[in-house]
C-alpha cells in the first residue's frame, strides 16, 4: 500500500539481506538486492544522486494522484543534526571495537556472501550483519505518525484483500503482461470459485517511509504484505545503538533514551503464537517456507527462537519443492507437511518470480493456499501489497471504497506520494519533460530494475512509439529525495564514513478471527541506510545496513 | 597443582581452541593446540588409543609418588550409561539443526581457520564453537569432590607462590634446560630481590581432571594458573545443552535439571571487578594481555562483556608488544598503558614461548610485573603452576609443608595421579619394562609433545646412554584410561558420531588483600571431550569439542 520510492529506489521488496551476502561480487548498484538478482539501484552514470549537488525541481508530493505541484530549490548538504564524521577518530575506532563484538556476542549477524554454505547451514560462515554504527536521526513528529498510521494500513489491507473482484480486474491489465502476477491472480481466482473463506486472518506487514527533504512529508514508499525482512536483526541494531549509547552518549552528547524501543521480534512472535492458538490444534506447528539458500536465516531464526521461547510453538522449515513433495490435504482442509499438521503458514518466500522455477513451487502454493492453515500471508493479502493496488489505492475517491473513517483516510492520503499509471497523459507529458523528478516502475513483483532520471524520458518514448499493452508493465512515481548525512556504516568489519539516506520500515501486526479482530499493533521498526555516493566513472559504489532511530 | 596426564594428553596448556580455528590444515593430531605450533597429541601410529582394545595393565594411582600398583583388566567399551549413537537419526537432524541456530544466535562462536582476518577482527569468519550435541555423563559424586578441591587448591598456590625459594630451588635444574622457565625465573628474581609484595592477589585458575576407567579415581591433570581459557563459551555450551534437553529430554529419556548450573563467566568476572575495587583507582581499567592473533576471542570477549556490563569496569585488549611500547611505570608503581592506569591485568597470553618471539615482549612482562597492578597471575602464580612444580609437590610430605589442615592434604593427594622425576631409578626401570603404563612430558612450558609408548622406553634408554642434564627436561607420569563413550560431537556445522574421551575443568577464583581472603570460589567448569579414534593409518583423526556434564 501506499506509493511512491525514493530517488534511489530504497523501496525494495519484502525481502533481504541477500546484497551483502548472495553475490560472489555485490552489485555495487544494489541496497538490499535479493536473490533474484534483481538490481534496486540504477546503475546508470550518476543516476544514483543526479541533481543533488544542482538545485532541482521537486514534487510536493501530489497526495491525490493526478495532483502535482513543483517547488524550487533542494541543498541538502549540512541538514544533519547528528554529524558523526566530527567524532574523534579514537572514539570512532573504540566504538566500532565494540559493536562489532555486541554483534558476534548478539547474533546480530548474516551468512557470509565468500562463504559457501553460509545460506545452507546455520552456524558456518557468519559475519556480522551490515550497521550503522550510530542511529540516524529522525523527527519525533514524523515517527508518531508513521506509528500511527500501521494500524490503519492493516485493516485497509484487510478490507481490499477481501474485495476480490477489486483485486481481480486491478490487475487485469497487468496480468495480460506480467507471468508471475499472473499465476498469482489464478489462485485467487481458484480460490473465489471455491468460494475459499479465510476466517482468521493474520497480517505481518512493514510499511518503508522517506522523509521528503524539501516539503518535510512522510512519504510513504512501500508495504510489504509478504515477507517482512528484518524483524529480528532491526531490534538488535537498536539494542546495539542504545548499548553504544549508554557507554558513550555523553562524549557524543547523545541519550539512549532517545532511541525508541524496538520490539518488532516479539511482537511478531505474539502474533503469529496467537493465530496459532486461534487455529486451535495443540499439535500443529507453524511453516515458515523458506528459500533453498537464506543468507538472512538468522533474522528468521531469531522469530522461530522467540516463538518457541516465548509461547512453546515449534515451526519447522520448508521450502516450496519439498512442500509439494511432502505436503498433503486432508479432506477437512488441514495440512500436513511431512507429516505434521500445520498450524500458521509464514512465508519468507514465494515473493518473487525465481522463488517458482518450476511447477512444483506453484502446486505447493496452491496446496497451502487451499488448506485451512493460517496463511502469512492469504493470496488476497499478497496481491493487495502489489504496487498496481497501491497505486489504485491513491486513486481520488478509492480510499473511500475501503474505510469510513474520515480521519484515518486523511492521514492516510497525507503519506501517499504521487503515483499514476500510464494511462495518464498529462503525466506523460510532464515525466517526458522533466524526468528527474520521475522514476517508472516495472510491475512485476520481486521486481526491482526502476528507471531514473532520462531512461524514464526514452521508455515513455519508446513505448508511445510501440502502442503496445507494455504499459500496463510500469507505473509512473513521484521521486522522492532523503535528507542525506553524514553516517558512518559498517560492513565485513570494516568501518565506512558516507553520506547515507535512509527509509523508515515499521511493522505492524494484524490479527482477526471473523468480526473478532484480535490484534491491530503497531510493532516496532526497522531504518535502513544506505551509501548516497557514486564513484567517478559513475557506478553507484553504495550499500545499505540496518540502523535505528534517533528522535529529535 | 596435582599431576598426572591422560593416556591421550587431554592436558593443554591454559588455552585455547586454536585447534580448530589457527591452523590452514588442522594436525590431525591436536586436540586444543596452540598458536605456538606444538602438537599436544602424539602422531605415531595408533599410539592415541593402543592398549584400548586389548586386555591391559594399569596403573592404580600411586597417591604417593613412587607407590604404585599395577591391575588387569580394562574393557572401556559399553560403558557409557548415555548411548548418544542409539538416538533416532531423525531427532539427532532436529538437535543438530536447534544447536547451530542456537549458538549462532547466542555468541557460542570461534573464529574460522579458514578466514584470514578471523583472529583479528571481531564480527568476521564466525563459525560456531566445535562442541558436543549432548552432554557427557559424569558420576555425582566425582563432581562434588572436584568442587570441593576447587578452593584448598586456591589456597595451596597462594602458599607455593610466596615461598620463592622453594620456587627457585625447585626449578633450578629445569632452568638450565629450559630458556622459556628460565627467562620466567629471572623475572622472579627480580622480584625477589626488588623484595616486591603482591598484597592484593587474584588467581583464576582451572584444574583438568580425568576419571580413571578401572579405578573409578577422579585424577588431576594440572592446574592451569594462567590464561585459563572457555569461561564464557564454557558457560553457553552447558546453556545450551539445558535448552536442548527441556526440549528434547523426554524423547531422549533426559532430565535438564541433571546438568550442574555453570557460573564460570560471571564469577570470573565478578573476582576481577572485585580485584579493581581492591586496587581503588575509580579512573583505571583492566588490562587484557592477548595475542596478536586469537581465533578464540569471543570466550574473552563474554568476559569482558560481563565486567563491563555487570561492574561497570572497562577493559583494553593489548599484545605484549603493544605494552611494551605504550606502557610507562609511574614513580609510585602505576603502570599506565597508552596514558591509561592499570588496576589488573588478566593474562590471555604470555604463557607460551611464541607468545615471547623478541626481547620487547620480555620488557613488557617485566615492567607488568614491576607494577602494583595487580596480576593475574604474577610471577609466582605463574610459575607455581608448571609441572615440575606439581611434580614437587606430588613428593611424600611437601603438601604438609604449605597446608596445616590434614583432611585437606588427604583430598588433594587423593586427586593426584603418579610422578615422578627422572632421578628415581627404580620409576625409569619400570617404565622401561611396561612403557605403555607412563607418558614422558617435557618439562617446557607451553610444550606438549609428549611421549607415549615404545617411544617411552627408547627415550629413556637414550637419555641414560648420552648421561647428560637433558633428563631434567622431562617428568614421568602415570597414564591415566579414562572412559570412552559413544557422543556426537559438531564442528563446521557437521555431526559426527564418534567415540570420545573427556576432562573435567574447573574452575576457581582467589582474591586476597593482605590477610583478608575475598574471594575463594569454585566457579563453573568446562568439559573438554575429544574423539577417541585412529584412522587405519594410524594417524590420529580426532579433534576436541566444548561440552557439559550430566549427572549421573
Amino acid at each position: 500500500m501506499g506509493v511512491g520510492h525514493s530517488s534511489v529506489s530504497l523501496s525494495l521488496d519484502p525481502i533481504s539481506i541477500a546484497a551483502f551476502t548472495a553475490e560472489p561480487k555485490p552489485k555495487p548498484s544494489c541496497f538490499f538486492n535479493t536473490h533474484c538478482k534483481k538490481s534496486v539501484f540504477p546503475t546508470k552514470k550518476n543516476s544514483l544522486f543526479v541533481g543533488f549537488s544542482l538545485k532541482f525541481e521537486s514534487l510536493n508530493c501530489g497526495k491525490v494522484a493526478g495532483e502535482m505541484d513543483t517547488e524550487k530549490g533542494i541543498d541538502v548538504a549540512n541538514k544533519s543534526i547528528l554529524d558523526f564524521h566530527g567524532i574523534d577518530d579514537r572514539l570512532i575506532r573504540k566504538m566500532e571495537f565494540d559493536a562489532l563484538v555486541w554483534s558476534s556476542l548478539h547474533g546480530l549477524v548474516v551468512g557470509d556472501r565468500n562463504f559457501q554454505r553460509s545460506g545452507q547451514v546455520p552456524g558456518v560462515g557468519m559475519v556480522h550483519a551490515p550497521i550503522a554504527l550510530l542511529p540516524m536521526s529522525f523527527p519525533k513528529s514524523h515517527w508518531k505518525q508513521a506509528c500511527e498510521l500501521a494500524p490503519i494500513f492493516n485493516e485497509l489491507i484487510d478490507r481490499v484483500s477481501l474485495d476480490g473482484k477489486f483485486l481481480q480486474d486491478s490487475l487485469s491489465r497487468t496480468k495480460k503482461v506480467d507471468a508471475f502476477t499472473s499465476r498469482l491472480l489464478d489462485i485467487h481466482s481458484k480460490m473465489l470459485e471455491m468460494n475459499k473463506k479465510e476466517e482468521i486472518r493474520l497480517a505481518l506487514h512493514r510499511a518503508d517511509y522517506m522523509l521528503d527533504e524539501k516539503t518535510k512529508l512522510l512519504l510513504q514508499i512501500e508495504l510489504n504484505t509478504i515477507s517482512s525482512s528484518f524483524p529480528g536483526l532491526g531490534c538488535l541494531v537498536t539494542e546495539l545503538h542504545r548499548t553504544l549509547l549508554n557507554e558513550y552518549g555523553e562524549d557524543l552528547g547523545l541519550d539512549s533514551k532517545r532511541i525508541p524501543s524496538n520490539t518488532a521480534v516479539g511482537q511478531f512472535s505474539e502474533a503469529l503464537a496467537k493465530a496459532w492458538t486461534e487455529y486451535n490444534n495443540p499439535r500443529a506447528v507453524a511453516l515458515v517456507v523458506v528459500q533453498t539458500e537464506e543468507r538472512n536465516m538468522y533474522d528468521q531464526h531469531w522469530l522461530c527462537t522467540m516463538l518457541k521461547e516465548r509461547h512453546n510453538v515449534r515451526t519447522v522449515r520448508k521450502t516450496l519443492a519439498e512442500i509439494d513433495r511432502e505436503g498433503q490435504l486432508l479432506p477437512d482442509g488441514t495440512l500436513l507437511v511431512d507429516g505434521q499438521a500445520i498450524a500458521v503458514i509464514y512465508f519468507r518466500a514465494g515473493y518473487a518470480p525465481t522463488d517458482y522455477p518450476s511447477e512444483s513451487e506453484w502446486r505447493a502454493r496452491l496446496l497451502m493456499e487451499q488448506s485451512s492453515a493460517i496463511k502469512c500471508p492469504s493470496i488476497s493479502y499478497h496481491l493487495a501489497g502489489s504496487k498496481k493496488i497501491q497505486q489504485e489505492l491513491a486513486k481520488p475517491n478509492m480510499l473511500e471504497r475501503f474505510l469510513e473513517n474520515k480521519e484515518d483516510i486523511v492521514k492516510l492520503r497525507k503519506c501517499f506520494a504521487g503515483l499514476w499509471s500510464l494511462d495518464d497523459l498529462d503525466i506523460i507529458r510532464k515525466a517526458i519533460d522533466k524526468p528527474e523528478l520521475f522514476v517508472m516502475k516495472p510491475q512485476r513483483e520481486g521486481g526491482g530494475n526502476n528507471i531514473y532520471g532520462n531512461d524514464v524520458k526514452e521508455t515513455l518514448l519508446q513505448l508511445q512509439k510501440e502502442g503496445s499493452e507494455e504499459d500496463a508493465a510500469y507505473i509512473l512515481m513521484q521521486r522522492i529525495f532523503p535528507t542525506v548525512s553524514p553516517t558512518i556504516l559498517m560492513r565485513d568489519g570494516i568501518c565506512h564514513k558516507e553520506h547515507a539516506i535512509s527509509e523508515l520500515g515499521i511493522y505492524s501486526a494484524y490479527l482477526r478471527n471473523n468480526e473478532k479482530v484480535i490484534m491491530n499493533d503497531q510493532c516496532g521498526y526497522l531504518m535502513r541506510t544506505k551509501i548516497a555516493s557514486s564513484n567517478e566513472g559513475g557506478v553507484a559504489a553504495g550499500f545499505a545496513v540496518l540502523d535505528s532511530i534517533y528522535l529529535t
